[in-house]
Parts: C-alpha cells; structure tokens; sequence
C-alpha cells in the first residue's frame, strides 16, 4: 500500500488523515501542534518530527494549510520541501489558496521534475469526518488520474476542473456564488418576514419556484425553519464567517488579477467583514440573517 | 359550469384565458386590444365591450394587468368595477403588483361584501401556454380553496402564501432572489472563465456543489453551456431584462415601507436597469451575463 | 404685507414659520398639534380651526408635510384645498416628497388656475431657525420670481432647479449624493484606521486632496475630529438616520420610473435601513460610522 | 548639492525627475526604456547602465514604479539594491503600492540600517510636470524632515501621513473616497437628467449644498458641464480608468487584511472593472459617466 506523508492536521486535517489511516494507508504526518499526532500514533500512524522527515520516502505528499503564504513557505521557501524531496512523489495541496500561488507552486514543483496538483475541498470538517468530502482538482489528466483513489478515500465528490490553479479557481467561484444565495436567501426571508409572511411558508414557495437555491434546500438561514441546521442552533458550527470572509478575498484577488466585475460578490466579502466587525466572526455564515433581522 | 370575467389579454393573459376555455369554463372577455378578443370569440368566448360589461353575472373575476396603477384604477377609480359589481363573484386578481396596492383594492371590496385574492404567478409565457403556472396567492383558507380548482386549469403548482397581499409579496421575494442568484452566477462564470475554466466543467461543478441554484440547474446564463435555454439562443424569449427590473422595483418599494435592507436585492435592480441603458431591455434577463463578459 | 396661509408646523415648518412672522408677514397658521399653534399665537399669528380656514383670503399658500401621501391628499383629496381655494393664491410646497406626486399637485393646481411651486429645503432644523435654510424650487421661472422673496425670509440661498417636480428631484439628486460620500468618507476613515492611522490626521489629509466633501468639510462622522458635529456629540440630533433613508426612498422611486442606475445610491438605502434595523434610526445620519467600527 | 538616484522613469518619473534635475539635483537615473534617459542626459543627468549603477555614492535614492512586485523585486529580491547599497543614502519611494509591501521593504532597509519612507504621490502627469504634486508620506518624523525639502522640488503639499506604509493607507484610502463620489456623483446627474434636469443646473446646485465634492468641484464627470476637464474632452488623459482599479484593488487587499467592511469601495472597483471590460479602461476615470448613460 501506499506510503503518505501528510502535512497538516487541523481541523480539516486530522478527520482526512484518519480516513486514509482506515483506508490502509501508512502514514507520516506532521504538525507544529502535538495534539493531532498523538491522536493519530494511536491509530498506527508514524509520526514526524519535521515536514521534512515526514515526506522521506513517500509515494504521495498531501497539505493541508490554513493560507497561500503557508503553502508557499513549506514548498517554496529557503528550507522548502522542494529543496529536499527525493524520489518522484505525487504532491497534493488541499489547502484553499490563491489561484496564482497555486500555480506557482505548482510551476516550482514542475521545475524539479514533480508533479503537484491543487485539490481544494469542500464540506467542512463534517464531511471531513465522514469521508464524503468534495475535492475540486487543478492539474493535468494523468495527475488527476494517478490523484483520484487516494482522494476517494476521504471524500464522495472528485472534480477535475483544468489545469494546475483551477481547482482553486472553481473552489473559489462556487464559495462566492454561494455567500451571494446565503446573502440572497437571507435578505428575501427578511423582507418577507417583515411584510408579513411566515418564513417557512415563504421558504416552501421560493424552494418549489425559481427562487430555488441550496441555502434554502439544505442550510435555511432563518430559526426555526429547518431542523438540524446552524440557524436552529444559535448559528454553532459549520462554516465560519471568519472563514467565507477569507474565501472571499481570494475571489476578489483573482478578480482583480483578471479586471473582472463581481459586484455582488465583493459586496458579499463587504457584508461579511461587516458582520465579522459586528463579534459574529466565529457564527456559522448562515448567521448573515443577523444583519439583516437587526439582532 | 361556472361563468367567469376575465379582463386583461396580453401576453400571459390571452394563454390564461384559452386554458380556462378549454376546461371548459363560459368567458366573458375584455381587453382594450381587440386582436386577442377575436382569438378567444374563435373559441367559443362572449366578447364583452367593456369591462363592466365583462363582469355581468359572473360567478369569478379574474384580472392580468400590467402595474399597480392598473390594477387600483380597474376596481377603485371612480368608474372601477367595486361600484358596479352585482352578486358575489370572487375576485382574482394575476397581475403583479406592490402589496400595499393588492391590499388596498382587496381591502375596499371586502368593505363592499366581496371576496379577492391575490394570486401573482410565474412561469412565463411558456407556462402560460402550457397551463403550468405557479400560482402564489394571497387570502384567507376559505377564499383560496374556493379560488384552487380554478388556478388549476391554468397552472400546476397553488401556493397559498398567506392573507391579502401575501401572495405579492412571496412573488416579490422570490424573484428578487431569482435575480440575485442569476447575477451571481453570472458573476462567477465570468471570474471563472477569465481565470482559465472552461464554462461548462465550471457548470457542472458549481450545480453539484454549495453553490447550486435554479440558474445553473435549469436556465445557465453563459451561452453554450445548456441546450434549449434563452442563453444559446442570443437571449430572444423569456422573462425580459425590463419585466425582471419591474420586480425589483416593487421589490425596493416593499423593502422602502419596512425598513428593509436588501443590499444584494437593490444592487441587482441597479445592474438591470443599467443593462437596459445599454440597449438590453427587450433581451431575458440571464443576458445580463453580457454586462460581466462586456459584449 | 401679504398674508401667508401656513399648513404644517412640525420640527421644521414652525420656525420657518416664526421668520416669516419675524419678516412682518401675516400668518394664518394651523397644523393638527395644537402645541405649535399656540405659540406661533403669541408670536402674533393667527390660528385657523382647520386647513381650509387656514387659505381664506390669502395671497400664498405655504404646505410643510412629511410624505407624499399627506400633500396629495391635503391638496387634491376629495376635501383637499385645491377644491375650496378662492381667489389666485400662490403656493409653496416645501415639503420632500416624490417628484412625480408634485407634478401631478401642481398639474391639478393649474387645472384649477392656479400656480403651484416645490420648493424642498435643505439645511436641517438649524438652517430653519436661523433662517438660512437652502430652497431648491420647481416651477417656471414667473412662478419663481414670484415665490423668492417670501423664501428668503426664511432661507439664504434659493436655487431655481427646473419646471415643476424639479425642486424635488435636485433635492434628491442632492441627498443621494450626500448619503454616497457620507459612508465612503466613514468607510475610508474606518479602513485608515484600522490599518493604523489617526482618524484627524487622514481627514486632513483627504481633505485637502481629491477625496475632499462636504462631509469631510464640516460633518466629520468620526467622533472626536472635528468640534461641534453630532459625531462628537454621541450622533445626537442632526440629520437622522430615518430622514435619510426616507430621502433616498424617495431617489430609488425617482430612478425606477425612468429605469436609471443607482448602484451606490441604493446600497446606500440599504445601509441606512440597515443601520436603523440595528437600533439606530433617531441618530444622526454620520453615525453610519458605527456600521463600519462594529460598535 | 545632493546627489539623487532615480529609477523609474514612466509618464510620472519623468517629469519628477526633470523638475528635480530644474532643482539643481545631481541625478543619476535609471530606466528600462532608453527614450526618458535620452531626455534626462540632455537636460545634464547621468544616465547610469543599471539601477546598481544608479545609486552608487548617492545621498537618496527615489523609486518611481508600477506595483508592489517591482518594488519588492527592486529592492529586496536576490539581486536587490538593499544587498548592494554603500552609504546611508536615504530611500524615498514614490511608488503606489500595497502598504504590507511598503512595510516589509522598509523593514528590510532598516535591518541594514538605512531609512526609507513610502511617499506616494496624487495629482497626475499634469501635477508631476508642473512640480505640483501632493506628496502622501509613511516614515518617522526625522525621515519625514530629511525627506521634505526633497519632496519639496517636486511638489506643493507634502503629508505626513503617519509611520511606515501609512503613506500608502492615505493614499488608498483617499483615492477609494474619490472613486466613490466620483461615481456617486455620475448616478446623481445621471438621474438627475434623466428626470428632466439640466446638468449644469443640478451641478451648480449640488456644489453648493451638502453633496458638495471635488468631483463636482474641479473635475465634473458630464460632458459640456465643465469646460478642460476630460468630459468635455471625449475623456482623454487624466487619470486612466485601470489605474483608478489597480487603486481601488490595493484598497481591497488593505480591507482584507484587517476584515474591514467597504461596501461602497468593492462596488467602486466591480463598477470600473465592467467599465474597463466594456472597453473603456484607457480613458479618464471620469468616463464612468457612460456605464450611466449606456453609451
């Protein structure tokens, strides 16, 4: 079976490499917080005492960081892996970063002779979990091939969109058209509320109508409206503010690169920062509805 | 069978009308063009020579009427309908319309003994046609279980959204978030395909994932991507630009007398109304994907 | 002198009330809240039973409103004034209302002969009582010649802005346009100080510079920058909030009619409408800084 | 004399560098594009044969470059001058850039001991040759002091925006406000106009109330208000529509660094991206007039 060196065990992190660990795979992982290794040594896992001793001899490199400069750091910097990688393994970054570190990166990687795709996910740490998230993948086909067993191991979803950065690129297109129908959602809720009507009586209509989206499917923003969800649980969990915030940013990082409008998605990030600002940072982003009920 | 007025034969009211000839209900029709009257005497309806003239001995009235100031001047001006209604007929009136206007005229027939719903619909002409509208109304149970069997030889779907006015509302915020969503996802294939991604992988991805809609499921804006929909064919047909900017506008008026903010809903009527500066006005309204591809 | 009949005494149509009293006109005052009556009485005033007792025998008609509902019914209701006047009055209407609603008030008007100017302020209830309020008029230029006097005993500048509704429509051009640079210049103070700057030092500097307006000129929305601006006195008085976002209502309704594009003026109704949802209507309108700072 | 070199020499350099040499400063300059060096060695400069060579035994060193990686490559990259810097020559760079970047070279200066002060400049290539420029500088004070006489050469107001990078934060932050009321102030007249008003009317009105801004001041957006200003001049020259969006994308990043909420800002930079996507990126940032307009 394959040998995996996995660097990165947050909270996305450590659910995924406890899927592979299940899946058979030998693993060495490394983190700067000790908690996530002594949970997974218990496992079986080998544990590393650098990034750099946790992909000696590997088949597969996978990463998973909170940001572009982490990314860029651990691969490309002074003392990046890049340096010292020996053998041919395959690299995969799941971290969500910018499409252009991403390639990059990527690029560095090429210029020695590896192959590195951008596997962003999504899901949350529930599907992380679970084994069901989805994975959004850059590179070239063979890479994407040669990428997939090892992906469906921890998730349900693998999508090749392009090339090396596209991952990121679609990752970041579906996160911003997803802030802007929570913010839609949430917004038509209010204005229905405030004129009178039931909220789950309006969010029966516009579910069934061409108001359809999948806030209103699976993620109602408005109490008490859907069972199970962040809303009917003081907003706890799921995806952060603080989190779409970021996600945002990039979008409007690879915007600007471009010269492309995104009106409604930079007013999205806007409102976002705004709630953030307003002590609801750590609410799950459905919280939005706040902002508009005036809580 | 039961006799019914029916007052207002445009472009959704003539196929409205047809529908209900063929369930067999007897029409009294009127309208101020005289072509649709022909079509419809061709099939057996009583052409009236007035509106007053339509609503003789009815035992329902149903209205199609562009705007508020139609509606209101039909059965509340000095000439209105209300003054000279004889029986008891129910009053349905199909027009979208501010809800403040839907609850007036309601409102001054309840004060003359009469019953009248509101019950906007969606689904366009080709749901018209079709007799598959989506009824949203607004009333109290009894009203609307009298008015249901009616709906039904025009449309496939009857929401009862609440009392008088209601039914304008949902209809408001539904299509206020239709056309939040629309331009979102207009905005992100745009930002996609700028940034590399081709716009059907792009598609798939973003209908399988969070960022899913009725826009991507059923009405994809970018040209290419989906068969049979407004977007591959140069955006003839459909729910025009100038009809969607109406919505919003009844939408901002709804949002202006509760002190609603609807950020993401106003930005959208200003993208709109700046489309149809540029010429679009008469093109369906998922051409505002040109605005971001700035054809 | 001439006789002013004078409808409407609230915060601001009482002491534009007392300078014309102050500038030896004749008063025939009357509003439905006696406490204003009485005091214009002491002043010398006389108080009429009503408003129709109110224009008997007068050379000009002066109305203070706060919406368009009250002018239309006040004048072109089934009791309105327009029925009842006798004699060729001149008449003011300073209240700020929709341009369309003056159009058709001053149409009636001379339908009835009669001639019939907008005449909106600007300046606030301090402008009011010093008698230095701005009048931004509507009507022919005869009209206008005829009505200036009479404003400058209650104002300091009197700009003649159009035909009749153009008053209306400049002051709310005007407003829009207040509303647009009062939350760029808080959202570019909170950006400079979040990213460390002395809110004073960079007013000072953008002052001077092409970010200069008039809210950096004399309203500094930051507390503490400037001496004297509600800012510094907790946000209390001043232009409120409420005020505004019925302004730019009144501007949202002025860009449908004609499907104008106001992307910056209609977020910023949403942002006021925003803000009041948050508790904040009755303070001033630059305390759309707290919005920004998160307070 | 001072002795200074001068790198960068684009449609700004230039003309600050002529008025420099008008000054009676040594320079020794420095460009990629051997045209501007021809002109400075005419006027007497050195023209040095790399940016090396172009600080070697200088008393200051002025930087004139597009965006932060030329800046961060000129100075800190492998081949950077800060490796190769003898003296203490004071760093001046005029360059608009990201305020992180500003930071992190003037960080890197100072651990070689050498100061360095971000000193971005406004007012054009109008300002730049007539020696008029404002001058927006992030330094301590004795850096501020030593850098003045200097800055003194070449323009008329000279800031002192705070430490390091706070030169850049003004600077952003004041051209963000402008973006805003510039297009706050094109909806207004546009509005304005299409509800019946003249332009120049409206404009002299709103100068002189409370939507008074340097837009309506100096630099009015419709055509034929304002005569020699670009909008009288089919937009030609003056400060180019990307360049006001390489701006507004610096404000993004300052926003998202901090989770500062700038809604009117992002929409400033979606609004010119659609304006530069319709074709209109080379013309004056004033033409945002015409995305009103629909021309």
């Amino acid at each position: 079976m394959k040998k995996i060196g996995f660097i990165g065990l947050g909270h996305m992190g450590l659910p995924m490499a406890k899927n592979l660990v299940k899946n058979q795979y030998q693993l060495n992982v490394f983190d700067l917080n000790p908690e996530p290794l002594q949970e997974l040594k218990a496992l079986g896992a080998h544990v590393a005492i650098s990034a750099t001793d946790a992909i000696q001899n590997v088949d597969v490199i996978i990463s998973m960081l909170p940001s572009s400069p982490h990314v860029e750091s651990l691969y490309s910097g002074p003392d990046g892996l890049l340096a010292s990688i020996t053998g041919k393994p395959l690299i995969i970054d799941c971290s969500t970063i910018a499409p252009d570190c991403a390639r990059r990166v990527s690029k560095a990687a090429a210029d020695k002779g590896l192959h590195m795709l951008d596997a962003p996910v999504s899901g949350g740490v529930a599907g992380a979990e679970a084994g069901t998230l989805t994975f959004i993948v850059g590179g070239n086909s063979d890479e994407f091939n040669s990428a997939k067993p090892i992906l469906e191991a921890m998730g349900s979803k693998i999508f090749h969109a392009g090339d090396h950065g596209a991952g990121q690129v679609a990752k970041i297109c579906n996160n911003m058209l997803l802030a802007v129908h929570m913010i839609g959602t949430a917004e038509a809720l209010n204005l229905g509320v405030e004129n009178g009507l039931d909220p789950k009586v309006l969010s029966d209509i516009m579910v069934s109508s061409s108001g359809r989206n999948w806030s209103l499917e699976v993620y109602n923003p408005y109490p008490g409206v859907m069972e199970n969800v962040p809303a009917s649980k003081s907003y706890d969990g799921g995806f952060l503010v603080d989190l779409m915030h970021k996600d945002l940013g990039l979008a409007m990082e690879a915007a600007q690169s471009v010269k492309a409008s995104t009106p409604m998605g930079t007013l999205a990030r806007s409102l976002y920062a705004m709630h953030s600002q307003h002590g609801h940072g750590q609410l799950d982003f459905s919280s939005i509805q706040k902002l508009f009920s005036g809580e």
